[in-house]
């Protein structure tokens, strides 16, 4: 077995989540930077690493029927275009939980520069689509990492 | 010459923009309804086929070398899911237009139900990325399309 | 209710199924042309209209437990670059018919030019995975289309 | 800096380049799997990254306008299906090397299982899509790859 074999994972940083990834030719578009919709997958990649961080695992979650996490809103601003070959890291802070969501600020940063600022709130809803509170286990990671320095 | 190798073009109903599209097996994702960028991608392609209408040949500017429309802000919220084989309709209206950017309503409905709801604010930018004016004819036009009734 | 709310639907000309599309910003890379893996989701919507065009609701039979196409096999052939905004044409023609697969041919043209030449195998799978035979009325119905004039 | 910041990076097992990856919300489809074009795109952060480590930068060549590789032709046998979670590895090795394009062998892994298989000619183009000699710095490269143990 190889190092090579192992995939990335990013991790917590005091309690900011870093996910870095680097931007390949599927990411661009033909303006020549990446396509605006392709920012919410690096953040989804992100949210999702950030589950499986504090212990979340979606997909046995997904096919026991209960539930998942959909995104609510998600507010954007695109600041700086990122283009093929660039090293990006999403930063992920918990900004808000409640009951049923929980609201994250995503930044996509390329070094010192800020690329992308969002603010993502994501509720968790059951098999029917109907929103439902989150497991108290998770309400209560998700408010450690919040408060963590 | 058959009808069917005409592309499907959306067109003005008063000041709105309509667009309509089916969800395909990749706009999906496992959870059983449309991923959330893919919404993006949708919104995308209704602006452009607004501009299109308009008379703006994104592709000739493009590579004229005279800037493009990049996304500068978006803000959506996702009030009920789409799923497989839905036929839904992205209908778009100007909501502000100013010296180098124009922000557009964008609401995703499928029949009477609203599934999102977006706002997308996009800048004129010139060739290294700097915001400049939009050409006067274009800023006519949206002034006329917002004005229409 | 306006045309413009139909969305897009192909058909059949004699044996071949046309499907005609639009070139996108999303479709494209920073090479300025559609990337590579784009060609197979033209393709996929391609088969799914034709599936839809012969009476098979995908959706239905999924969600049904029924199981559904899978890719088995695909091999394609990039002649052409497609470019932003360019208007192509998905022309399928059903290839071989099996107890348990079909075989399809599909080429993206624009006007006269080939841009790339497929062959695409689908095997039917149950909600397991496993390969089964296709309903019988199916197999009568692709055999019907390769049998067409 | 944290290790977190550095995106991951494959790298060569002998003759075969190694790139892991973990499969995300957007790599899958309502049918439970990843979507079929989706493994194309594993593969071209494999060859990307293959690419990279022997020290070419597609972007530079790009911008310099000096050509590019694109694909002229892919043969995929999907053998298994992946699904959410899962962390795979993209198997890479230089099949055979001619003077303006290279076939390369892509093998889609999960542990010990074969999830597809490829075989991907590329060929080097110039900025106006016609084919022409690899830098010959670069065909000895793929070469010594080739032959390495």
């Amino acid at each position: 077995m190889t190092a090579y074999n192992q995939p990335y994972r990013g991790g917590f940083v005091g309690p900011a989540h870093h996910f870095a990834l680097t931007v390949y030719f599927e990411d661009t578009d033909t303006a020549g930077v990446v396509y605006y919709a392709n920012y919410l997958k690096f953040m989804e990649r992100a949210r999702s690493d950030m589950l499986r961080a504090v212990g979340v695992d979606q997909r046995e979650v997904l096919v026991g029927g209960g539930g998942a996490y959909y995104v609510a809103e998600c507010n954007i601003r695109y600041v700086r275009p990122a283009r093929l070959g660039d090293d990006l890291v999403v930063v992920s802070t918990v900004d808000a939980v409640r009951a049923a969501s929980v609201t994250i600020q995503q930044r996509v940063i390329r070094g010192d520069e800020l690329l992308t600022d969002a603010r993502v709130t994501a509720a968790w809803l059951d098999a029917n689509g109907r929103p439902q509170r989150q497991p108290k286990e998770w309400v209560d990671k998700f408010n450690r990492i919040a408060n963590a320095d």
